[in-house]
């Protein structure tokens, strides 16, 4: 298999932890999303949203969008559970941080990064405030004294949140100040195989030219 | 089955045409997010994001996000594919409208109906932008030719896409500018049993006061 990957995308680094994981082996093809290499007709070929991750199989087919690419490799596996509704709270947490924590906290944080909060500073402070609502969810989903976010075994819904959640203070939300969710981080951090290798932005997106 | 639903809320509506077109009988709670009652303590039990849809199964058990509703109800339907390489294809639609539509569309569409898109124009603005691109990447998707978003057969991403699509141009993106996106909807709203029940914002949502 084959990942199109950027090291600094937390999209991405949901695939790649996945894949440590499980243990799959795969090769990378890193493309630089922020000098506009995924918006090619080669890349839009394998996802018409023109965005990394993609995984492309063996096979040549290609599955973009981080949370199909977890559900696809964690078919059959301990980290997507086969009960009908054991699964449905696991895909109701990966909707849920697409849509309210990676639409606001992914977004604000690289506002942040490449000073562009300053151009934008409503629309920023827009993400900034519903990233810490969707901390205050996930706090309470938690708060059932549940381990992981789904319930009592570690899925892919938890390494589809902790890939923005983990790195929220990039984006003024801080993670840390709420207690069940700095305590499921370590949880996470903690599974077998586990290994955060986010990367910073590169220089050309923090090099605000002046 | 108990749907706690919102009648002008295109979440609610993925969830009411995909029961209708399976037959499954169902009772519905009409609770009003836009006066704040999907954030009591009751709400937050059924769904600590506090906000509607949920499903509430006949043991009491509860399902949030529309995604998670429509991929449980479709489980051995022809709606949802059981080929994990197809269901991915499903997944990833799915995802990509939670992140990239219901994220921009949704929440511009609200801010329009209310006029606090005035208060707000800059992040009025930047969600208008990102729906746009959202359609455009809907029109490459569907440009190969097959006629359903995840390839041959009307699916669930169908259903979950139609949410916010039809009704774009409320939020400044029309999505009958877009060919393909025009004949998919219109070949959506032809499939057996769809009926589209999407409701006005409620009068205190529109009535701005002055």
């Amino acid at each position: 298999m084959r990942l199109y990957d950027q090291p600094a995308s937390g999209n991405c680094l949901k695939c790649r932890v996945l894949l440590r994981q499980l243990g799959l082996p795969y090769e990378t093809v890193v493309v630089d999303l922020f000098r506009g290499e995924t918006r090619t007709p080669d890349h839009f070929a394998r996802n018409p949203d023109g965005r990394v991750p993609v995984l492309e199989l063996d096979d040549g087919a290609t599955i973009p969008e981080s949370g199909a690419i977890l559900l696809y490799l964690a078919e059959g596996t301990p980290l997507l559970p086969p009960d009908r509704l054991a699964r449905a709270r696991v895909h109701a947490w990966m909707f849920f941080e697409q849509n309210q924590i990676e639409a606001t906290i992914a977004s604000a944080r690289f506002l942040a990064a490449a000073g562009r909060d300053r151009d934008a500073p409503e629309a920023f402070a827009d993400k900034v405030t519903r990233g810490r609502a969707a901390l205050e969810t996930l706090e309470r989903g938690l708060a059932d004294g549940r381990p992981f976010a789904a319930g009592d075994a570690y899925t892919v819904a938890d390494i589809a949140l902790y890939g923005y959640v983990h790195c929220a203070a990039d984006a003024g939300a801080d993670p840390r100040a709420h207690g069940h969710v700095s305590a499921w981080l370590d949880r996470v951090e903690g599974t077998a195989g586990f290994v955060n290798d986010l990367a910073p932005f590169p220089a050309h997106v923090t090099a605000r030219p002046i």
